[in-house]
C-alpha cells in the first residue's frame, strides 16, 4: 500500500504546504489564508483570504443550542481528554446540523449551471426550484432557523462579499430564493448561515463536497472552548436529572 | 511498516480467532465466550464463559442517566450515521464514567499482591487502603453511586461468581473494603457495578489495562439501542431549550 | 427538553431493561440474548438467543485487513485512551465497511415484500434484481469480498439458521441471488458475511435500520483487542514509513 | 440540570461571542483573532492576533507521517461522512501526538514560577530540569522529532515572536533547555513545534490545560484536506496489503 498525497511534502527539516515552505506561510498568512491554500491548492488573493477568514469566524460558536456543543460537554464530563470531547462534538455535525451547507451549495451550483445552459433568468429559476421543493414537500436546505428569524451572520457575510466583489450568480440565486419564497410558499423563508456560506464558497469556486469542511474547521474552535469550560467549571459526570427522564417502555415483568 | 498481530489470522477463505476457525466459534460459542477467547487468547471453561456473558449483560445499559447515552443521542440528532452516534457515546466512557473499573482493579491487584507478599490479612489490608485514601482525601474508586444506594448488579454478579466458584482474593478484598468503610470513613461505602466487575475480572486473571474494554463492549449495545431510538422516535436537531441555558459571561460590548 | 426512552428504567436501586430486572438478566441470559431483548424489546426464545450469539460471534474480528482496526491502532498509537481508539475504529464502519449489511437487508426485505404482493417466485425475483443492478451498473450489496472467495462465516451461519429453523424467504432470496448471478452477470457472485447476517436478521424480523448495529456491537470487541495489542506491544506514535509516501502535488514555490 | 456558559450568548437574531456581536467579528477579525477572543475571553491586540494566526498556521498539516491523518484516511475509506473522518483524526491527537504541547507548557510555567520565586537564573534552572529528567530517565517533552533535526516551524515562530515582542521568560527557558542539553545529555536536544508553541502561548498568558486546543483547531484543517483527498482520489475500503501483515499468534487449533 503506497500512500499518495498532494497536500503537504514532509521531508527531514522541510515542510511545504501545496509547495510553499511552512516558514513563509507562518510569516505571511492568516489562518483563513492558509486554509484557502490547503483546501484549494493555490495561494489566495488578499480578497479571497479575507473572505475565508470571515467565513471561518462566522460559525465559530453557537453555544449549547447546538447538539455538537452538548455532545462535547457530555464527553468532557465523562472524563475523556479534550481531543475526545472535541471529536464527539464534530461527530454531531451531520446532515441535520451543518449538512445543509453541502446540500445548499449543490442546489445553488446545479441551479446556476442549469440557468446558464438554458439561459434562464435566476429569478425564474428560483421559482422553479421553490415549486419543485413545494410539490415534493421538501425542506429548502439553508433556509429557516430554529432560533433566528434574521440571522445576523447572513447580512454581515453578504456585505463583506459585496465589498470584496465576490457576489456572483450563486449568491444572487440564493437571494432570489428567499425573495420568491413568499409567493410560492406563502411565507418568508429566511436564509440562514448555512445558505450564505454555501452561496459564497460556491462563488469562490469551491467543490460542494468540501462545504462541510469549512464548518468543521470553524466550529472546532467553539468545541475547544466548550470542552475547556466544561473541564474547568463543572463537576465530573454530569447527567440529566432523573426527574426529566420519562421511561415510556414496558412495565416491570419477569422472564 | 509491518503490522504484527496475534489476534486473528485472515487469509483467503480462512478466518481464525486465536487459532480457532471462525466456523467452529459460530457453531459452539456464545458471544461472552468468544470475547473471553479474543481478549485472553485461550478458550474459556464453561464457567469462565458463563461469567463473561454475565459481566457483559450487567452493564448493557443505564438509560440517559449516563453521559455516554446523552452524547450518542445528540450526535444521532445531528444526523450522523449510527456508527458516529455510537462512537460519540463510547468517547464519554472516560475516567469519570467507566474509568473506575480500571482504577478499582489496579487497587485490588496491588492490594492482593501486597497482602500475599507480606502475609497480611485482607481485612487489615482493607483498613490500610481506606485510611490511606482518607488521609489523602481521595475517593475510593468503584464505591458509591450517584443514583443507587444498593446497586442490583453487585449482588447478582457476586452470587453468580460464588455459584461458579470464581470468588477469590480480589473479590474478598473488595468486600472487606465495603465492610471496613463504616469504621474508617464513618459512613458505609457501597460497592458499585465498577467495583464488582473489577474484582471478578481480577479473580479471572485479566490485566487491569483491559478492564475498561469489557464495559466498552457491553455498553456499545446500549448505545446502539439509544441511537436507534433517537433516530426513529425523535425529530432531528434536538437542542437544549434556550430557557435552560444561562449565559453568565461578558455583557454586550463593541470592539 | 424532556428525554423519553423505552429502553431501560433506572430508578434508585432499580435497573430494568425492557421491563426485566437486571439481576434476572445477569442470572439467566447470555450477552447475545440480552442484545436481542435490548434491541427488540422482547425476550428471545432459546433459538433466537442462540442465533443472535452466533451472529455476534461471526464478525467479532477480521484483523488489520479492516480499515476499522487500522484506525483504532493509529489512535492508540497517538496516546489516546482505549475508548478513543475503539471509537475511531467504529467510525470506520461506514457505507463501504459494514454498510452493506443495511443495504442488503433492505434489498432482501423489499424483494420479499414484492414477491409476496405479486406472488412472484423468489428465483424469478432474484433474476429481476440482478438484471436491474446490472443494467444500472450497480454493485450488489453483500456479494463479493476483497479477500475471500468462499467466506467461512456464510456456511456456518446458514447451517446454524437451518438447524434452528430460522431460514425464511429472506435467506432463500439471498441464496437465489448468488445462484442466479452466474447466468446474469457471467460470473459467480459469492455471498459475504454482510449478506448472510442481513438475510438472517431479516428472517428474524429486525428493522433494516438496525442492521449495522449488530456489526458495531460485534466488532467493538475486536477493536478492544486491537487497541489493547497496540498499547501493549507497539511503541507510541506509529507512523507510515516516509519511504512509502509519495507526494504528488505542487513543486516547491514561493509566495 | 441548568447549562451555564460564558462563551457565546445566543438569543433570537443575536449571537455574541464573549460579548461582541458576531457581525462585528465577521467584519473585523481574522480567524486567529477570533480564536484568541473565544479562548481568552478578551479581544486580542493586533500583535496577539497576528501571533495566534501564525501559531494556527504552523501546525496546519504534517502529511500522513502523523497518525491522525492515517486515522482520518482509514475512516474516510470506510465510507463514513467527513465529520467522522475528521473526528477520528482528532482522536489520535493524544499524549504521544500533540500531548507534548501541554506537558511542555506546564514544564515551562512551573519552571518560570520557580525561577521567579527563588530568583534563580533561567540557565541554572534549565540545567536543573535537564538533570532531573536525565536522572529519572524521562523524555523532555517538546524536544526531539522523529523526522526533523531542525524543525522549520521553530525558527519561524520565534522570529515572529521576537518581531512582535512576545518572547518572555517561558521562551527564554525553552531556549536555555536546548542550549544546555549538550552538556547534560551529551547530545543536542532540538526543540520541536510542540515546544515552541508551548513557550509562546505561555508567554501570551494562556492556561496550559488549553494548549492542546490550539493544535486541535489547527490540525482540524489538515484533516479536512486529507479526508477530502481520500474521498475524491482513492477507491473505497482501503486496507493494508495482506502481505504486510504478520500474524504471530497461536497456530490453527480446534476447540
Amino acid at each position: 500500500m503506497e500512500w499518495k498525497t498532494a497536500i503537504t511534502r514532509v521531508e527531514p527539516n522541510r515542510i511545504e504546504v501545496r509547495g510553499y515552505p511552512i516558514a513563509e506561510l507562518i510569516q505571511k498568512m492568516t489562518f483563513g489564508q492558509a486554509v484557502f491554500l490547503l483546501l484549494r491548492g493555490e495561494a489566495p488573493s488578499p480578497a479571497q483570504g479575507r473572505m475565508m477568514d470571515a467565513i471561518l469566524v462566522a460559525t465559530i460558536d453557537h453555544s449549547v443550542t447546538a447538539p455538537s456543543a452538548c455532545a462535547s460537554r457530555f464527553v468532557a464530563s465523562g472524563g475523556t481528554p479534550i481531543q475526545g470531547a472535541v471529536a464527539a462534538g464534530l461527530l454531531a455535525i451531520g446532515s441535520h446540523h451543518g449538512g445543509a451547507i453541502e446540500e445548499a451549495q449543490k442546489m445553488f451550483m446545479d441551479g446556476v449551471e442549469k440557468a446558464r445552459a438554458k439561459t434562464i433568468d435566476l429569478g425564474v429559476l428560483a421559482t422553479e426550484i421553490l415549486e419543485n421543493h413545494k410539490s415534493r414537500k421538501m425542506r429548502l436546505p439553508g433556509y429557516g432557523h430554529p432560533y433566528h428569524k434574521k440571522d445576523p451572520r447572513v447580512g454581515a457575510l453578504f456585505s463583506l462579499a459585496d465589498e470584496l466583489s465576490f457576489k456572483g450568480d450563486h449568491s444572487r440565486l440564493s437571494i432570489e430564493l428567499e425573495k420568491m419564497s413568499d409567493s410560492v410558499f406563502g411565507r418568508h423563508l429566511q436564509m440562514n448561515a448555512d445558505a450564505v456560506m454555501a452561496a459564497i464558497v460556491a462563488d469562490m469556486g469551491f467543490d460542494w463536497r468540501m462545504a462541510r469542511g469549512f464548518f468543521l474547521i470553524s466550529r472546532c474552535a467553539g468545541l475547544v472552548a466548550h470542552s475547556y469550560e466544561e473541564f474547568t467549571r463543572e463537576r465530573p459526570f454530569r447527567a440529566v436529572d432523573l426527574n426529566n427522564v420519562k421511561y415510556d417502555g414496558a412495565d416491570t415483568r419477569k422472564l
